[in-house]
């Protein structure tokens, strides 16, 4: 389980003190997660998450509790954190850099249809037109830059078939840069198990930690890649009717540019790369202390190569 | 019914293409109140109040939105204001200063007992601690200076008897200030149709347009005289147990100082005073188009007498 630092009753009670949020009535460990230590959080006035950041960089943490409560603000329905108060998100619990946000409802869905595809466009775009006015800025930090210093860390692993695969793929890439497309904060990990549902309706976008800015269409990349495979364990084309009612749904709230069709085909193997990469990495390069409960690199393997071998003919759909 | 500005189903959903709140499901106008113009609005994405802000001043607006943002990120069960697209609070609809807020769950109690005494003491508490780092200022508008100027317009209104008891008590109060009392914003008409309880939990507090910078404890003494009565209708004295209740816990989490002891029982005749006042107001001088269910001034002046005649032994309570 993921609880990298321990949290009695008694340290949590001493410290929400400091907040406005009532008193503690119950402390749950959550045993998802393998970046920061997590509780569910339930006192006298509502449910929370604690969050304990483990490893990431203190100076990029106000990037994702800042855009959390930004999007919360403005209506999507994200972890808002909770100001303590002294009118800070982020505290110290512990010896650890720690925040207070919001629980949401809601359960995430293994198989979802083309009406949960649909409910993701639309809450994709609105997090993304939401997004525009948020004023920070953080370099994606699964961006090509870590791209180039990944595969190079990982180069004695590989096989050489594998090795030429990520040379061809990070040369393609590199010789195709879009400079004038749509840019803004992206979440970079809407993945299904970060999206909670409730009745049919998408109640919850969680898990910001590898937000970032990048081109907006890399977002709806990943979500395609990950929510419209036809079948995630042995086809990895993209299903035409979810791809379909997702995409159209994103459009209707924020229309596609032309120079965005054109990128398509590209950012979509860009997403398959950077989850390659980062599956390979945790397989092969895991930090000291990480828990390996680590996803098969293979599967995103596959999608690059299909993403390569039948470029998705999306554009008839939005 | 109270909606001076209508909104049509098609104004609105215009309107809403400038937030990230979804698609509108629902429009309802909401009776109560005379201030502003409110709707409740379904969307999508969930449920809020729409105000159409009739009579404030446009100013003043911004110190309103902003403390309820502010307490609402701290946890206290307020409305949050929804920001736009342009990532501003107030907006204009339909040629009126207008705001988004969330619709909070839950129903007002006529006759709160003394665990809700004791959750209002809580939550009064949490929000004047969560207040204190709010950084606007706006003097409470129904504070001492518009006390006088009220009493001055009313004159030609009253008999002798209430003309000379407004007078005795205009100068018990302006001879007696407290200086060093804690300061902070307050509510200041947290009546109990302005909170809302859900399965026994305060589960919302609504209604900040009265709300400034005041002494912390004028806001409880607001609130004892209207939720610790013995009997509203038929006897205006302090109830002990509720009052107790009420008090202690407030006292709980927000320890009272030495000088709110002392100014109490001057501060619950301010607040009796200010209701009074505000009630003959309306009634003897509405505003043009105001729609007076006006509340009955008497009342206050019954709750004033009391305290005048019985000083709350509140100390030993707490």
């Amino acid at each position: 389980m993921s609880v990298y630092t321990p949290v009695s009753q008694s340290d949590l009670a001493a410290w929400l003190r400091n907040y406005s949020v009532g008193a503690l009535e119950k402390l749950e460990p959550i045993k998802a997660g393998i970046e920061n230590t997590n509780y569910f959080v339930t006192t006298t006035q509502g449910r929370y998450v604690l969050t304990l950041f483990e490893r990431l960089p203190a100076a990029e943490l106000p990037f994702y509790l800042n855009l959390m409560a930004h999007l919360a603000r403005h209506g999507i329905p994200c972890p808002a954190p909770i100001a303590d108060l002294a009118d800070a998100y982020l505290g110290t619990l512990n010896g650890k850099p720690a925040a207070l946000v919001t629980r949401l409802p809601g359960r995430s869905i293994e198989a979802p249809g083309e009406a949960e595809c649909r409910e993701l466009g639309l809450l994709l775009a609105r997090l993304h037109l939401a997004g525009r006015s948020y004023p920070a800025y953080l370099e994606n930090p699964r961006g090509p830059r870590w791209w180039r210093m990944a595969a190079r860390d990982l180069q004695p692993f590989l096989d050489a078939v594998k090795r030429r695969q990520l040379e061809a793929e990070l040369e393609f890439q590199a010789q195709r840069r879009f400079a004038d497309l749509p840019r803004g904060p992206v979440h970079a990990d809407l993945f299904r198990d970060n999206a909670l549902f409730e009745r049919g309706r998408l109640s919850g976008v969680i898990d910001f930690y590898f937000a970032g800015v990048d081109c907006l269409l890399y977002d709806v990349a990943v979500c395609a890649n990950d929510w419209c495979l036809v079948d995630p364990a042995a086809d990895r084309r993209l299903d035409a009717a979810r791809t379909r009612a997702f995409l159209a749904a994103y459009h209707a709230l924020r229309p596609f540019a032309p120079a965005e069709r054109e990128a398509w085909p590209v950012l979509l193997r860009a997403a398959a790369l950077r989850f390659w990469l980062s599956r390979l990495h945790d397989l092969h390069l895991p930090r000291p202390g990480e828990l390996v409960h680590a996803h098969d690199p293979e599967h995103f393997r596959h999608v690059l190569e299909r993403r390569v071998a039948e470029p998705a003919p999306w554009l008839e759909a939005a």
